[in-house]
């Protein structure tokens, strides 16, 4: 993956290989702005970023693929060829909820190892941090009901395909039809059947005791191929064989129409028929506001499949995700605090600890961005993950990084989860910070 | 790749074992409605696809797996075992121009195997032909100006990254910034310098110089990190200084601000100072409707770097992409046309062909949506790619694909390629599948 990198990073890294080969610097790795219909975002990829870094090397072939660009000396190469990230990483644990401006990973290691990172990282926390964060909005939409990741054939290709998969599972998400990452990540694998597959036989009954005698307790049957009451009866009749046999229907689903008023007649029609333990799974192009006003209109659905709106992101298919240099070390390896200046892009120079404040019930309140070392009231939440290089940090299990996201997000404020408000949780900036800023934005003035 | 599938179509699968082992069905891959701004599609994946599908095996650590699901029989799971892709496979050539309802690929096979290879045929189809059809936007728009990929940090994972710098290319841009798409694919590399190379330096000068100094013939500077006119002011001094010593400055690159007046400007002043030859790239959240618009207020950009919106097709982050069975074997091994009933959701039956209608001066006039070995007046689209498991088509180079897109749009209305107006591109239906239709709806009535 060491080329993976956009073509500058090397070229920036072959100068300061010239000019800066002993400079010191830090980076953050942030969101600028929240996109709309989010109020929070959830941190995750730290994980790959770990173990990105841990092996982040130039094989013979990426070297001898530079070599041909004409563009890198003979030098440069054979410092490449022994490269190796031998920096500090601090970083906000997987799961942890997280505002603008808040570093989600801060890196303090050579400035050539910093620069050559930068793409890898600012595309994974990308991409985690995204579908963790539309995620978690689907979590709290379906509020008791479960949700699974249906995204597969719509996520952008088969990387995102598998980390969408794990992204939403520590958001809450109860699983995944992505066999891949079952097997991967340990994630519970939930599946149906397709609508060919009703087609494909001569009679819809006959493609559900087709299905049901393979997976007799494990069947869960799409009743909306051809009319959708008239597959739930059949659906019903199935579970009433397999009931005489000693099975149970694991459930029907639901795929198009009118999903509140037909979950709830088939609901009806199941209990009916002494049919309780039948479970109601819906998708169909399904997003947190469909999902809020189904349960709103009296949907009886027990489950739903989520694919394209959350695998996609789909209102926010991007974060405005940056990696912002924040101080460099002088010629006498002092590190000094930079920042950006350019209209509407400004950032906060030096090395920054986020402060989360809590009150005596233990609900968070605020946040503050100070800096590393300053006297903050609040626990600092920027945690040490990689020291000269190593791994330092133990990252728990999946389930642990799960549990520990809907712990976090139940201690905020239940304004930050209402999927339809804005609510901007309070995020301060520190007294240090704040005359850091103020005093630089004036030396910065004569840089050119 | 065997188990990036859902688990749906492993569990169909078993049941078509059981009970269809000998079954053959016939699927289209197809898109059924455009998304908002799009006149047509970009067919692009089928590289893809077919690797895939030559190299589709169930590894022994897949089988342990799967086995630990306790879903599926060991007979099946043997089955798997020794499972390759043996179907035949039509599609439409990478870089057609193709519209809803056009299978795009069509698949004829055993129904395990056909059904096993939705998951990865849509998966890969939806993301390299809305990528390649948002790219070509960009490029329509960009008329003569050349468009790079900058997208990498924002694409959606590793895979997304290195397929939307394949798809953007065979749509028309020019190169990627992205090393490793340079590397699998001999795509043109592109790179400037990153604000936070400006910012490591004391003064905006001495950035410029160390660059210059590394690159004095492809150094492209960054101007806006401070103030943009004395950074278009400092290179110009670069420049005289490369110029004085028998070097070039490649050009410089503005990423934020009002990029039509500082391009008119940063150009009158290139010129003024004999620096004609210094190009001007512009960077900074484009689009096809931003390039346009800088382009019609008389911007003095050579160059745009494209990131996010292209390489999320931000406006439309998936594609409407099914897979739908079209015909499958009855007891008597005889092909039996099918199709989807399910409201708004209506399919077209039977095994399919594309042709495109041309006037007498090559232009193309409409398509015809009609019947494989059906007579109809128009060039057939769908090539045979694979036959019984073979790849039988030898694929263009990626060159000769990006040459053949753009002349198949050329063919076009001019309509077609406005990014501001809607236009429907006639699509017509063949008479043979206009009934063969009206009949199957009929006959379908009675299958519950």
């Amino acid at each position: 993956m060491a080329l993976l990198v956009d073509l500058y990073e090397l070229t920036m890294a072959q100068s300061y290989f010239v000019y800066k080969r002993n400079t010191l610097a830090t980076f953050d790795l942030f969101v600028r702005d929240l996109p709309p219909n989010r109020n929070y975002l959830v941190a995750c990829g730290l994980t790959d970023v770990l173990n990105y870094l841990k092996n982040l090397r130039f094989s013979r072939q990426d070297l001898d693929y530079l070599d041909k660009l004409k563009l890198f000396s003979q030098d440069f190469l054979k410092f490449l060829a022994r490269l190796k990230f031998k920096g500090d990483v601090w970083a906000l644990p997987e799961g942890t909820v997280c505002f603008t401006q808040e570093p989600i990973i801060r890196v303090t290691a050579s400035i050539i190892e910093a620069q050559i990172i930068e793409s890898f990282l600012l595309n994974t926390v990308n991409l985690q941090a995204m579908i963790a964060s539309k995620a978690s909005r689907v979590v709290c939409a379906s509020k008791d009901r479960k949700v699974y990741d249906f995204s597969l054939r719509r996520t952008h290709g088969s990387d995102a395909a598998i980390k969408v998969a794990r992204s939403s599972y520590i958001a809450g998400f109860c699983g995944t039809s992505n066999v891949l990452s079952g097997m991967l990540y340990k994630i519970p694998l939930v599946g149906t059947m397709a609508h060919s597959f009703v087609m494909s036989f001569k009679q819809e009954m006959d493609s559900f005791l087709a299905y049901a005698h393979v997976f007799p307790d494990k069947s869960i049957l799409l009743v909306d191929t051809y009319d959708t009451k008239k597959g739930i009866k059949n659906a019903i009749e199935v579970a009433d064989y397999l009931k005489a046999r000693g099975h149970c229907l694991q459930g029907i689903r639901l795929d198009s129409g009118d999903i509140a008023y037909l979950s709830a007649w088939a609901r009806r029609m199941l209990d009916e028929a002494g049919l309780d333990y039948v479970k109601i799974f819906a998708s169909g192009n399904l997003d947190e506001f469909k999902i809020r006003n189904l349960i709103k209109r009296g949907a009886q659905v027990d489950s739903f499949g989520v694919g394209t709106n959350m695998g996609t992101s789909i209102d926010a298919p991007s974060l405005d995700v940056i990696y912002k240099i924040s101080e460099v070390t002088d010629d006498n390896g002092e590190f000094l605090p930079t920042m950006k200046l350019s209209k509407g892009k400004v950032t906060y120079p030096g090395r920054k600890q986020v402060f989360r404040v809590e009150d005596r019930k233990k609900r968070f309140v605020k946040d503050v961005l100070g800096l590393e070392g300053e006297k903050v009231r609040g626990r600092p939440l920027l945690v040490k993950v990689m020291q000269k290089g190593k791994i330092i940090y133990r990252a728990p299990s999946l389930d642990k990084i799960r549990n520990f996201a809907q712990n976090n997000l139940s201690r905020f404020p239940e304004k930050l989860k209402d999927i339809h408000a804005e609510y901007q949780y309070p995020v301060l900036i520190s007294p240090k910070l704040f005359r850091l800023r103020q005093n630089l934005t004036q030396q910065l003035g004569d840089r050119q």
